[in-house]
């Protein structure tokens, strides 16, 4: 146990704790496990920009994410179970770009896409596309436990859905004021292009494939959990870009992008400039830099959010936890709504580097 | 140069000719360079069920798949444009699961994917669940090249490819007697099934996921190749599984499972039983093995085709090409419909093991 604990602590050195809002005991034998992780977007997330409500109400959603997840863990839970449940209680919330809360498309839907991964057994699932929906990751878990397939998508995935006895709702369901206001400003900037989730004040960067972004903040939720029996599993939903076209699709519902689970390695959620993480398969990358290059997670999170994504032009974050508790929450953005939890139910959220 | 001849003899040495129907002339300094590998499905291809007739019109068929990209690498034009060549031969060929020959959904229709990835940028368009666009495989390079975005699906994927200037041809430009008459077989023995291209006489396995699969070919094509100025590329295209329900989107149109190409380690397309190549993110992983545990080409792609896969339950095949120019094309199934082009300009085509 002692030894174990000198290991998580050496691990965690480098964490992203040293860098958060929150002070963090750093005496070794003080470090307990952690149990799960969860993000809430990253991107232009500046305390400038930010209310002290506004603030509040995003750590008051995600602490109760966290605490949906762990209730479930504390009982002996599934990881499955704690991260569909985080994930739901995030998409339930008009606050993240997810489920209710989900931007606005070009035509003015909402297309929502989800994924889960099982670590034991590498069974996943996933939909993309779908408008119908209450809870696109409940529809991602129905895929990987109910069907024969990993991927389903549009109105096929709906069909599915429905069968599986869903919760179906009415597109007006997912309508918030605030990102049909998003939307409408967006148009009005520019009618050609995608925007990532609201507006900004300032240009962001221009891609290597030419496109400028003037993105602030990558709307996606995600969840990574340990339960005691050792199994990770991993979850990501997201409304998608507000503007986007041509039923685009990022990197939350592929597997190995945005989301991946393998006991011998770790659990990935990954929330950014989609495009990037699916061309560099970041999430099936961390855990391959851990199994064939005997990285931690630390080493092979910050390897593809510090390295890879930008040297490619992206941006964006992900969390990770790994089979013995170690976790990793890099971003390279101004911000990542984030928390974790550990063993003994100690919870901290995180907005800001 | 005598040094990379040898290296790549020895690379060759466990390579799939020695299993294969044409003997290979095994000298070391006799051993080219090359330049394309292409495939046209893997499964229980099997000699006996086989006329002289369609063997030879396969045969035919992927000669001048590859004699097409080999023209454009001969003149030193680029991997993208060879694979992009190759690919539309076979899609526009009633032989093989892609773009004309594309096998119908439970409904009736014909959705189709493709993929494409350029080695040197990892810059990649998909397109997923396509039913107009002619050579889906040209719509997937225009999303690469001429949108800000990776993966278009459905009709928002048509309605780019309408305004990329794209040939969009009638739904029933797809319709083949073969196909209508393997989908009617297929639901008349089982109306819930999905079935992988076109129905077997035996049962051909139970995956872990407690689905029968009465597999007996895995209709996909693809194409990986290298170029004079080292930039390698992978295509992929298909038609997906007969009978197949709900939008599933299989392994081919993501990048990572059934297409991946970096000039630092290799280009693969893959063929085979989707859901299996997704949750391990094969194609990756094989650039992965190559690039974080020094594995050849060959040492890779078997990993995954003949252990990672079948461990799984999946089955199905790869091609690979190296940026030196060594290729590997395992399967674990009874046949795949291959082929391979040397910078000589000498082409083979194999089918059975």
């Amino acid at each position: 146990m002692l030894s174990t604990c000198l290991a998580t602590a050496l691990l965690m050195t480098t964490g992203i704790h040293s860098a958060g809002m929150l002070p963090v005991n750093d005496t070794a034998t003080a470090k307990p496990k952690y149990v799960m992780v969860i993000h809430g977007g990253a991107g232009t997330i500046l305390k400038s920009q930010m209310t002290p409500e506004k603030e509040q109400a995003y750590k008051t959603a995600l602490e109760q994410a966290l605490r949906s997840g762990y209730t479930i863990l504390q009982k002996g839970g599934s990881s499955l179970d704690a991260v569909e449940a985080a994930i739901r209680v995030m998409e339930d919330s008009p606050l993240f770009n997810a489920g209710k809360g989900a931007v606005f498309t070009h035509e003015g839907k909402n297309e929502m896409d989800a994924a889960i991964m099982n670590g034991k057994t590498l069974a996943a699932g996933s939909v993309a596309g779908v408008t119908v929906i209450r809870n696109p990751i409940t529809a991602a878990r129905a895929v990987m436990e109910k069907s024969q397939h990993v991927m389903l998508t549009g109105p096929g995935a709906e069909k599915f859905a429905k069968e599986a006895g869903l919760e179906i709702v009415d597109p007006s369901y997912f309508y918030t004021e605030e990102r049909w206001k998003a939307l409408q400003k967006v148009k009005a900037v520019d009618e050609n292009k995608t925007q990532l989730d609201h507006d900004a004040d300032t240009t962001h960067k221009t891609s290597r494939l030419g496109i400028e972004n003037k993105d602030n903040k990558f709307g996606t939720v995600g969840a990574v959990a340990l339960d005691r029996q050792g199994n990770l599993a991993a979850a990501t939903s997201t409304g998608g870009m507000t503007n986007k076209k041509y039923g685009r699709v990022g990197d939350a519902p592929i597997i190995g992008a945005g989301t991946y689970a393998n006991n011998a390695t770790c659990a990935i959620s990954c929330t950014g400039w989609g495009e990037f993480f699916i061309r560099l398969c970041v999430a099936k990358t961390v855990s391959d830099l851990m199994e064939y290059r005997n990285e931690t997670v630390q080493q092979a999170a910050n390897e593809l959010i510090m390295n890879k994504v930008p040297a490619l032009g992206g941006d964006g974050g992900l969390i990770a936890i790994d089979k013995n508790g170690n976790i990793a929450m890099p971003f390279n953005t101004a911000g990542m709504y984030r928390g974790s939890v550990t063993e003994d139910g100690k919870i901290e959220v995180l907005i800001y580097k």
